[in-house]
């Protein structure tokens, strides 16, 4: 497939926000952007931070902070945002995304609190003491259709794997042979299929894209993300990024997974960390 | 001092919250928790915690983000706390901290977006693989009156030193004698002055309240935190805590402080993220 800009992917139609009124946003959840019957919640972070760039006087997502309440499903939805404060440098905002029940009732799926600046207008400083990741190189990593016995059994959809370029590490791929590591780490190169290139929209979905540390840790059932929150720290370059998420703490029905994105320039340009529930309560 | 129980300290005198109205809460920003001029940004999410802790169905803080929007100075507050949703096992739900001018218009010093839970109701399960920092002993800690060479310089009002017991790993105390690291880490064993024991609010204190991480990589000058995450993730045991802080992501004008919160049991329990900045922009 011919790549893509930056623009007119099937990711930014997917994330594409109409504003119908100051600060109220008309939005389509796509279909395309589902794993195990659930909305990507990388795909509604990018999507909310869409509807907030254009509703902050400053362009870039700095540290976005998302509580998913309500599991939502492929179809319309409305985002209400909120300017908190419009600083120099600077500015938060807010923003809920609604959907609506037969009767017409809103039921609200996400919350954000995010703040934004300009990342272009950063120092060029780099004092990153982190290093990138250890994944072999992207040709021995298996893409989907390479893996070791095939495609990985997973129920319910997949269609979000045909929208990403996803190259897993193979020393983090043992659950889709049945062979989970028992380690709370997953590492993949990351793109799009489409070969649009990174941007800081997209970092939001790079945090969340990946199959679940809880795969390699032999844990089954659904592993739904409570909050997340992502700093952005700089433009990604072009070409493919490496994403590596770890998980140390699974206790008391919870587990947090730690993302790190870097990208072909070799900087840390996103880090992420989301708590999941492992046991559903009642 | 003869330590005092949960309820009856100064950290909790100092974080009450009155309700005057549904949602509405008034308090008193305590000058006891200022450090160089700024009111301690852990202090203020302990006591946001407390309102929403009161205006949510559960007792509990899981997940909470603080945009630090304007500086906080000692004297009367507002918070106005919102229900996002209200579950079975959790809830959401936002509040906004704002104080006065001297023409009576409010102006916003923080906004929090948090879900709480009950901690006691989770299962007592296991699976943590990060380790306890290595912090020495408590004993051959020094507290801020034994730190060699004396009280560390600091310009400004050091308060909240008089509030806590906080005794540095020396390995992360070179800063004090002018002899920094330039590693990204700080450590300490952390309690409250007056003896009591830890909770889970303050537990949301004690992720902010170690030296920052600046000192030991020579950056001088303010580092305001932007945005602060924390996950409570189980009751603290009684007894002093660890506190260990790493920054890994120093550039662009910004640096990022992971810190870990471990009880006397070995528990992790709390984990929190915030961006700072340490180069003020115009």
């Amino acid at each position: 497939m011919a790549t893509v800009t930056i623009g007119s992917s099937e990711f930014d139609r997917d994330t594409a926000v109409t504003r119908r009124a100051p600060g109220v946003y008309d939005a389509h959840l796509s279909a395309g952007w589902t794993i195990i019957q659930a909305v990507n919640g990388g795909y509604l972070l990018a999507l909310m931070g869409r509807a907030l760039g254009d509703a902050l006087p400053h362009p870039d997502p700095f540290s976005v902070t998302a509580h998913y309440l309500t599991a939502s499903v492929p179809g319309p939805a409305v985002i209400r945002t909120e300017v908190v404060r419009a600083g120099r440098s600077m500015s938060t905002g807010t923003a809920s995304l609604v959907q609506f029940r037969e009767d017409g009732t809103e039921v609200e799926r996400l919350r954000v609190l995010a703040s934004y600046g300009d990342l272009s207008a950063l120092p060029d400083d780099v004092r990153t003491t982190a290093k990138p990741p250890a994944i072999p190189p992207y040709e021995i990593c298996p893409g989907a259709d390479s893996a070791p016995g095939g495609r990985p059994a997973i129920s319910g959809s997949t269609a979000i794997t045909e929208r990403l370029a996803l190259r897993l590490d193979p020393a983090t791929a043992g659950w889709a042979v049945g062979a989970p590591s028992g380690k709370g780490e997953m590492r993949a190169w990351f793109g799009l299929a489409d070969g649009r290139d990174p941007d800081p929209l997209s970092l939001l979905l790079a945090v969340d894209a990946l199959p679940p540390t809880a795969f390699e840790m032999g844990l089954s059932g659904w592993v739904p993300t409570v909050e997340l929150t992502a700093h952005i720290r700089h433009r990604p370059a072009p070409g493919p990024l490496r994403v590596a998420i770890t998980t140390r703490n699974l206790a008391g029905g919870f587990l947090e997974e730690d993302a790190e994105v870097w990208d072909s320039e070799d900087r840390l340009v996103a880090q992420s960390r989301q708590l999941a529930r492992t046991v559903l309560h009642g």
